[in-house]
């Protein structure tokens, strides 16, 4: 029994658009202990998208599509769908009429998308117009969603979700548990990983290398042998164990900072307001976010921050110098418990010898205390540099609260 | 002749990391005027990906895949890829004697990123260890990035792009446009669109919705008749045109700013630093960017822009009155000649009957002018509204540089 996810649209196989939706799906299945088998991406052509459609429902129980339901000349999903449970349509007059108090008479898509196949079960769209539509036949069923993701996720939650153990019922129950370290590289995993596995061949691992954070997925259907494997990859890791379900450094600061009551104030540069953006995306960071200061030019550092000119002349902008007055002037105007600085040579220009594209000054302060720095060498594209910039510079400051690590304290690998 | 693109990675299936190296390679390729026809994401195990190659090699003239070919125990493509070529492996002493001189003898993958099939022309990757592999026989040819996006960035572009011509001739010329608009529905589009349909069978149309942005691909193969339907829906929307070549908001922006020689400040709340994000991830946005003030308490409004607490607490952070000081006090600090101002409710908490979850205020200035304002209604999740309120923000911005249109100069689409 395999469950797999098609997206549907030319501006995904062009490049104009990632496709989050088979992520988003994907990852909601994967806590509710369901695997997702193959993802795949499908023109806007009727026989290519049939052919595919045809393929994957002869390969898996559930199919579950995105996008192409819309009302516009390229939404072709609904009919291809239909014609492959032969189902006719039919006008469907509580849709109507729903879509009629939501949008008034106006709306110029209430026939087109009153006009639903009769042998679907309907799903409703609280955000938009398209329903999704799930068609079962012969221990076979397939699931359309529509693309925009504001409108699929909450119909996948709270429509399709409950529904799903009617049409897929779980044979056996294999188990995954995740462990996160920051800061920790595959390399230096991986032999221990070959080690369990030698141990425990009735387990297997996933690394996942992100952005300053390294995920370790353990799978089995014996609990005990995964427990045991977790135990052991934490111990031998523990300065590097990072507790957070989702692996999510932006939400073990919140946790950290919340039960601390303490606030944060940060000042950026390079960053550009990543850090800021990362922070507040948490529900409720106001609890203690603050401020962020985005000092993006030498003139604004002098007078939103106070860094002295003198030391941006003598030791320039990214610099110990510069990102230690960065966090002490933002300490003195925002009075937060903690600041925390960044300035750096995102790229492509402005490197040096000396200070090569890539290179990163931080700076942490507690208040009361001398402010901790630390250069970071970065490598990459510009973007690269800045995620790296700021996931790292988050899981230090993590640290620095929640396990009292000094930013030098400890070996930073590569 | 096809190309298809296959990402390898039980991360991506479970939704752990997103697959955006589909979404590169295909923009790269779209770019050069290379259609990609599928895209595939398959587990890390050896039968289910050996299965999956053979039926895309078996479709397709060129297959791309990324991930697995680093030297731990989940690495499997390599493996899987020479076996389906037949070919054995070797020690290649210059992949040795250059990554020995990059990471010195203490490498621990050495070994293992030295070995590599007998078969495979090798791609160069100067970020990581692993290298690129690309086998071609009886015209297929499969290609092996590594997953990692800043690795896999600069070897496609670098180091197979140039050669792609010698394994995939174009046949014939198929060409495509995009225009984009702003602020613009699929509804509204539509009508004109099937009407150019009638009109010009030999054209295809793509509708792809961003957030605040609308673009629209047409593709044929006669010119003559793509520049007739660009011209007809430029002219019918030429309020809403934007022209820019990736209809990237923030690239139209840095052009327009730094054509007029102007200075920008943002002060954000809700935003929470996405704002600045999206314009400082451009390089050179220091020309013109001076900074942004993530105000995210009423104190930090107050302390950092002069906000009167009396506002705060007559007319909430949340309103026409508190965005117009935010930007004033904000042009006042920074000395740039535009400012900008946006408050508003991200939700999932704090909306009121009167101001619900979407709600947003934003406020423009230019030096020496009166502060132009608009209130913005939003639906969706956080993260859909911050996102809705950067985008909508920046074209508003566009606009009123570009176009001289002020904020409620126009009607908004919802």
């Amino acid at each position: 029994m395999t469950i797999e996810i098609i997206a549907i649209g030319d501006e995904l196989l062009n490049g104009i658009t990632i496709n989050t939706n088979a992520a988003f799906i994907s990852r909601s299945l994967s806590t509710k202990g369901y695997q997702v088998s193959r993802h795949t991406v499908l023109p806007d052509r009727p026989y290519r998208l049939e052919e595919g459609l045809k393929e994957a429902l002869a390969r898996s129980t559930i199919v579950i599509t995105t996008g192409g339901l819309g009302p516009t000349c390229d939404d072709i999903t609904r009919d291809v769908a239909a014609n492959l449970f032969s189902s006719s349509f039919h006008t469907d007059e509580e849709v109507e009429k729903e879509l009629r108090a939501r949008y008034g008479d106006g709306l110029k898509s209430l026939s087109n998308q009153s006009w639903v196949p009769v042998k679907a079960v309907l799903l409703k769209n609280r955000v938009g117009t398209a329903r999704g539509l799930l068609f079962s036949e012969q221990g076979k069923t397939l699931v359309l969603f529509p693309g925009v993701p504001q409108e699929m996720q909450p119909m996948f939650e709270e429509q399709f979700l409950p529904l799903l153990p009617k049409y897929y019922a779980k044979t056996e129950e294999v188990i995954s548990k995740i462990v996160h370290f920051g800061l920790l590289t595959e390399d230096s995993v991986d032999p221990m990983l070959r080690d369990l596995q030698l141990r425990f061949p009735q387990v297997e691992f996933g690394i996942y290398p992100g952005y300053g954070v390294l995920s370790v997925r353990i799978t089995s259907k014996e609990v005990y042998a995964i427990d045991l494997c977790k135990e052991a990859l934490e111990q031998k890791f523990t300065t590097f164990l990072f507790e957070e379900s989702e692996g999510k450094i932006e939400k073990a600061i919140h946790t950290v900072f919340t039960e601390k009551k303490l606030t944060l104030a940060c000042a950026e540069s390079c960053t550009g307001g990543q850090l800021a953006a990362k922070l507040t995306g948490v529900p409720g960071a106001s609890h203690y976010f603050l401020a962020s200061l985005i000092t993006y030019s030498d003139a604004m550092k002098q007078i939103l921050l106070g860094v002295e000119p003198n030391t941006l002349s003598q030791y320039g902008a990214v610099s110990r110098e510069t990102v230690i007055e960065m966090v002490t002037g933002l300490l003195q105007r925002t009075g937060a418990d903690i600041g925390l600085a960044v300035s750096g040579i995102a790229g492509p220009d402005g490197g040096t010898k000396e200070k090569p594209v890539g290179t990163v000054w931080i700076a942490i302060a507690i208040k009361g205390e001398v402010p901790q720095t630390l250069r970071l060498q970065l490598k990459g594209s510009r973007e690269t540099i800045t995620v790296s910039a700021v996931q790292r510079t988050l899981f230090f400051l993590w640290r620095l609260l929640a396990k009292h690590s000094s930013l030098t304290q400890w070996e930073l690998p590569q």
